[in-house]
């Protein structure tokens, strides 16, 4: 099984090292703002970079579960490799958010995309699973010709 | 592997669906009620959809996890099947809250409710794994016998 | 499989029992401050108790994904301890913010260098794992010898 999902593993350790600069970067902004826990408000160049981790925080798991379900069920190489487009387009989705809060839209429809399509692909994935499962039709062969 | 989990990778499949149909609601509600990022705060009608989909997405990860380790460790049928109750008690949470505070209650309880019973088997089933692997009892086949 | 991940299933399932319990004293909290949703802002006191369950949210998924790809890939019995630090930390982190701001410092540098080593350990496995299948070395055995 691990053979199976190594690059799918790797992507996400990547996520997880992007999380976690994105998180020290609050922490900084924090610092430099003069914004101390437990408040979240303060001036707006502060506010873009909360809520800029906050909306990538919000997706992660999102992401982490679909890059999963889509490695496992469709194919591990090209999920992988949207995972890292995506991981590519948060990183400028967060500067962007923190520049302005314009320059957080054109990252942002591109995370967007790439997040549908992991979305479809796990769910094609599975449904060709279930069908060879429960139907015994093997449509995957099908999709592969296509 | 693909087989025993199958099931619980269609239900998380429809969790993102779902979590995506509620992100969707907040940008239509930022647009309809003015409130632009990285504002959160506006008119209550807004603040309660915004706080719907913080809500479901902050137990988001929570849920996956917790239908992950049932479906491998307990059953996968009776897990997807919880997994998927979990998900339509959201889909009521979510628009009862974005009508009023109180309408968020009914098929809150209802999803709690659901998640605990996912807490639990999760923990039957690593329990009888372990107690099946480091003490060679198989608790399982008492289990199933009640 | 299922024996490579037991303990970091329990570890996880030890997580989520966790959150709830987070979870429940913000419902407290929001019962004994008045603070009814959907509104997030009140007396200092449920502020730091709400700020302390978000902070523990948010980073729930990121300490899960690190856990899996840990234990699957790098070692189970390793990773399954820390995980447990981790949610002891995280336990003083929640009433240690509960308290007085100044208090969630010290047990989230704790926790902030489990994760840390959880982050690298899950690198050193994907990595070791990665080379053993692409470029046919074995480099686990070194580490393990060192
Ligand atoms: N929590 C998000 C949910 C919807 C979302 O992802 N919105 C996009 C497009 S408006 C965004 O960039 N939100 C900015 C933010 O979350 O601060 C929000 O409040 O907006
Ligand atoms: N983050 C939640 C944690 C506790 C929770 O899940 N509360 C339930 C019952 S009071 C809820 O519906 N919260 C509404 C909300 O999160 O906006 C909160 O702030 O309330
Ligand atoms: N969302 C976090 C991201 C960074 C973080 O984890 N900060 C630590 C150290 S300042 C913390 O304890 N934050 C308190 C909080 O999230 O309320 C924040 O707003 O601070």
């Amino acid at each position: 099984m691990h053979d199976q999902i190594v690059c799918v593993a790797g992507v996400t350790v990547l996520g997880l090292l992007e999380q976690a600069y994105f998180s020290l970067q609050v922490i900084y902004a924090r610092r430099k703002y003069s914004v101390s826990p437990p408040m979240t408000s303060g001036p707006p160049e502060f506010e873009r970079i909360f809520r800029a981790q906050a909306n990538c925080s919000e997706y992660f798991p999102l992401f982490v579960a679909s890059l999963w379900v889509s490695g496992l069920f469709f194919s591990q190489g090209l999920t992988a490799l949207l995972g890292l487009l995506y991981l590519i387009g948060r990183y400028y989705y967060f500067w962007g958010y923190a520049e302005s809060s314009l320059g957080r839209l054109k990252p942002l429809y591109f995370c967007a995309k790439v997040q549908w399509v992991l979305i479809g692909l796990s769910a094609v994935g599975v449904l060709c699973s279930m069908s060879r499962l429960y139907l015994g039709l093997d449509l995957m062969r099908y999709v592969s010709r296509v």
